[in-house]
């Protein structure tokens, strides 16, 4: 497994997690070095590590790092203080499942040490981290191949938010299949929605793609129904911060617009959504959580001067949910899923 | 006719256009004078003057002011430059068709002027442009009386982008029924896209409805879809830079997304459109002009630092068209009308 280009790694050295500022991109290229509970937890509420398959490896690594800094000197107040650590992890944030998931599999994991010591538990813990991590980096190219069945080698696509290796391990959810694709050859053009308000499309989108060699345009979100009406546009790719069984599913805010336009103008609409962001315990997307995100990301972030008069109310849903009826395909590392969908148990 | 609140005037005594300078707001309330050709065609192509209507008020009082300050000695001279005033002013920008409205208005003032000398030449252009201002104040409010027949006193309501009377004369398009309403003790809520990429929205739609005492909660345009499902949403209303024959129509980029969104989530979607803004002239909206901004208004404009990076390929369309099947109704002056639109001839 070739780890180069990962944007999240653990410094065994120092007992930090390292990650790629994801708030200074594109101007600064700025690696923080993380390893106290409130910088780390604060590394997930700040978005300076997102996306959901990314806020998983990350939140078991800051598991990892909690523990072992935390010199616990039996195995009953290891057990106190990493309780209190998945807590405080999980209240990050609310919407991606992928968080929760991977906080499990380092409780699970320490429920299995065998012995059940601090020094093997807090072990059990860091394989944990980094087995989420290579998996998701093969789950994330075994998805893109599956995309790649679906498109032709010059296709124009179409993408919202960031669902690339930033937001993942590598290749990306979403811009798996337009990384691999490139680097077998294929020739496609991807427009990005810069996708207001935190511009993740422009600053992250836009930096992947480049890195990558892909073709991309920038579009502000607004521009993205003439494009799928007036730019060739042959398919929609978009990644998911948790599915219901039902195939609804929540992603930034705006998926649940472009899936219904993409309808109208007759282009399908595909989701990359590793298991890993699938919520088999919900029947529908009415129950997935919505994450309200402040008024000054809107009126005041990254700007030289407020572009709302002071005292603005403002509406800032992180995400929202699509409903599946207006999906084309669910891609998964299992497969590519058609409607009616029904992810209620996992594929054997 | 009260003139207080009107934010393009002509200063006699300096032969000048004074404007609120829109691309300040809402941080600075900068007046501008304005007298030469460069200037004033700046303050059109730069958006500091903007929305339909008001670039054309705005052109007919720039027409007034090149041709008093060029001192014609004849009147061959004065037809002259006038004429290149008329052609330079209509190449500012190519969408609304009020710019050229306006520009005929003053044209056919200077060939009906009697006797055909400079001074009444000119002094029927300055006649001219208080006439279309006066006039578009008194359709602004009788259209913004039509729209109201269609809301309930404490309706909420969402709007795209700026057609208040910072885009007018008075009370504006879209906004006239939301300020008249609250002249009238009606107690809307309205939701605001911030509209980008220049935020006329969050600048100028925000600050007008603060000023007026309307409560508004702003958004980002991505949001709209969840705003008009979840939110109790009882009408979307917009301005119309240009309408054809068949009701098919211009506005800011986004409309006709918002458009097919409101349709599919029930929600009865509005036009406010003068006649000023209907083309007779043309059948359907293919056959409209769709300006192309740069890139920087996307990657730069009102940032401290660029959100992509350098030399991202933009897509940046000011408009788009929406077409007549997605409209509920068109509010102009004459009325309230129902598809299927027959704009080709104006009403008695």
């Amino acid at each position: 497994m070739d780890y180069k280009g990962l944007y999240i790694r653990l410094n065994e050295a120092r007992d930090a997690v390292e990650i790629l500022d994801q708030t200074r991109l594109p101007c600064h290229e700025t690696w923080l070095s993380l390893s106290g509970e409130d910088e780390l937890c604060e590394a997930i509420t700040s978005l300076r590590v997102r996306g959901a398959p990314a806020i998983g490896i990350f939140s078991a690594y800051a598991l990892y790092v909690l523990t072992v800094r935390r010199h616990a000197p039996d195995y009953k107040s290891f057990l106190v203080s990493f309780k209190e650590h998945c807590t405080r992890l999980l209240a990050t944030r609310p919407t991606a499942v992928n968080l929760k998931h991977a906080i499990l599999a380092c409780v699970l994991a320490v429920q299995r040490a065998n012995p059940q010591t601090v020094a093997v538990s807090t072990e059990a813990i860091r394989l944990t981290a980094e087995r989420l991590q290579t998996e998701d980096s093969e789950i994330c190219r075994t998805m893109a191949s599956h995309a790649l069945t679906l498109l032709k080698p010059s296709d124009t696509l179409l993408t919202h938010c960031n669902a690339g290796p930033l937001a993942t391990s590598r290749y990306g959810t979403a811009l798996g299949p337009m990384i691999l694709g490139a680097e077998r050859g294929m020739r496609f053009h991807v427009y990005c929605d810069e996708t207001r308000p935190l511009l993740q499309g422009a600053r992250l989108t836009a930096f992947e793609l480049r890195r990558a060699g892909v073709k991309h345009t920038l579009i502000p979100d607004s521009a993205a129904f003439d494009v799928l009406k007036n730019r060739g546009v042959s398919a929609v790719l978009v990644g998911c911060d948790r599915m219901a069984q039902n195939g609804d599913f929540a992603n930034k805010i705006g998926t649940a617009a472009l899936a219904v336009l993409a309808r109208e103008a007759g282009v399908p609409f595909y989701v990359l959504c590793p298991n890993s962001s699938i919520d088999r315990s919900i029947a529908h997307g009415g129950e997935i959580p919505i994450e309200m995100r402040g008024a000054e990301e809107v009126t005041s972030l990254y700007f030289t001067e407020p572009v709302a008069p002071a005292g603005t109310d403002v509406y800032n849903p992180a995400f929202d949910v699509t409903e599946a009826s207006c999906i084309t395909a669910v891609i998964t590392e299992d497969g590519v899923f058609y409607p009616p969908f029904d992810f209620s148990e996992k594929e054997a």
